[in-house]
């Protein structure tokens, strides 16, 4: 019955460090971190598993020992019918692949989920209606390859400052009403630096977990002042804005119950040591999210 | 019938310029610049006003001969009851008095209309919802005053990116049950960079149109990549993402017959001649706006 806590206690069960938090470390240090620092579940991203091979992070995921809670990211189909976006399509149907290849190769409890992120407005183009629904048709299209090979595609709305550039797809309830429209095999993505400051946010997490749609659950904080590369103004659990006890006890209460990913985009997160990183990645949720998962 | 268009025609004449795109012109030169540009518009902001007094921003405007849009700006009230939260009710309330006074110096047609932005969290205050509540607070407080005096408040929802340092309502839906739970002298401001990314736009502007809430429209782009100080991320109508056809259209048809203002914050614009960008201004609406408010 000490009155001090232990120095480094071990990461939440349900605690999952994204690659993009350490977005530096190739895919085997990656998982050589996580697994060194106590946690029990990663985040893997595409372009660290390409660079050495799906066999190979396969073996590797596989000796890890770890569980895979998803995969990011795929998505980026807002083009016109036509070449760019066949391309778009042919490599959605390869990322699911690669989901189910890593979460077989990860410890039971793995996740297969892809993480979508739609993609902006085309060069020039104006039409965000338009944009909008093409990619809803994209994810319909693959939504028979994400069935036959077990994954579920989880669409990530992104915060509209990221409308025109990157995400056209705003909100939980946009997000939503594209799953619903396409089949059982689509979910959501609920990350708190995107959808923290929607008024819905209460009522499209209940809609969410009432459906079943829940496939992710991510958190980071909101900084102000906003970095002047406003993609990486994110920040430890604790450090910015968002109230992560009122989200966390939603998502709870929705009834999601799987791994909860801490994916940061920040410069100096990036640019501090791994290990360091992983500790006070554990540190924060243990101080603002994991007192709202109840026991 | 010359195949040349004129070589500055004059401004539509529902185009109004906003005192913001012009910061740094005091009120006197700033609506010289809009009368000499052939303006018969100008929406005011508080700032320049305070430096001349009350009294004699009433006189200037009356010389003008130009019509007043709206005024800019109060609100600001999401402190916890107590000190801060009277002053910035005492605040608003003399802006409701300064908004009466220069709607009727302006010319006929003129709008008693003030823009309310609702203010960010307090230090330290991750509790949205309240804050948010509080802002709904401070509006119903506010109403009678407005009502007697004859002003519109117009709740500006301000876009995502501000929910945590500046403004804590973020969407057309969220300001319009506001204004529908407090009474007909609260509208709401419409105003494309704010509101473009919204999927809900369409029904929103509708609603607005139909419990006639649309107490001003204003007009400026989304510009990508963002500024660093994402602010001043603004341009000319034509130079960014959104379909300014499409958006005015909608708010054409749900009855928005009224001035419209453009307003942008970018640097560059404010370190250029004043009467470079008025004429700039007039052009960009006459080639995106313009077209859809039909004759």
């Amino acid at each position: 019955m000490s009155a001090q806590a232990p120095a480094s206690a071990a990461p939440h069960p349900r605690l999952s460090l994204n690659q993009a938090t350490i977005k530096y470390a190739p895919l085997a240090e990656a998982l050589d971190v996580a697994a060194a620092a106590g946690y029990t579940s990663f985040g893997a991203w595409r372009e660290p598993v390409a660079e050495v091979g799906l066999d190979r992070a396969v073996r590797l995921v596989e000796a890890s020992g770890l569980r895979i809670s998803s995969l990011c990211r795929a998505g980026f189909f807002t083009a016109q019918p036509g070449a760019a976006r066949d391309r778009a399509l042919d490599d959605n149907r390869r990322a699911i692949e690669e989901t189910a290849a890593l979460a077989a190769a990860g410890a039971p409890g793995s996740r297969a989920v892809l993480v979508l992120v739609a993609g902006g407005l085309p060069e020039g183009d104006r039409d965000l209606v338009g944009a909008r629904a093409r990619a809803a048709d994209a994810i319909a299209a693959l939504a028979p390859d994400a069935r036959a090979a077990g994954v579920t595609l989880a669409i990530e709305p992104m915060h509209p400052i990221f409308a025109a550039d990157r995400g056209v797809v705003s909100t939980l309830g946009q997000a939503l009403d594209i799953a619903e429209s396409v089949g059982p095999e689509i979910g959501v993505v609920v990350d708190t630096y995107h959808v923290w400051w929607d008024p819905e946010l209460p009522a499209q997490i209940a809609r969410a977990g009432a459906s079943d749609r829940i496939a992710s659950y991510q958190v980071c904080d909101w900084m102000t002042p906003l970095s002047a590369d406003s993609l990486l103004s994110r920040g430890y659990m604790g450090d910015g804005h968002i109230d992560f006890g009122a989200v966390t006890r939603r998502v709870t209460d929705a009834g999601y119950d799987g791994d909860i990913e801490v994916e940061i985009f920040r410069q100096e997160i990036w640019d501090a040591p791994y290990a360091d990183v992983a500790v006070r990645v554990a540190a924060a949720f243990d101080a603002t999210v994991a007192p709202a998962l109840g026991s």
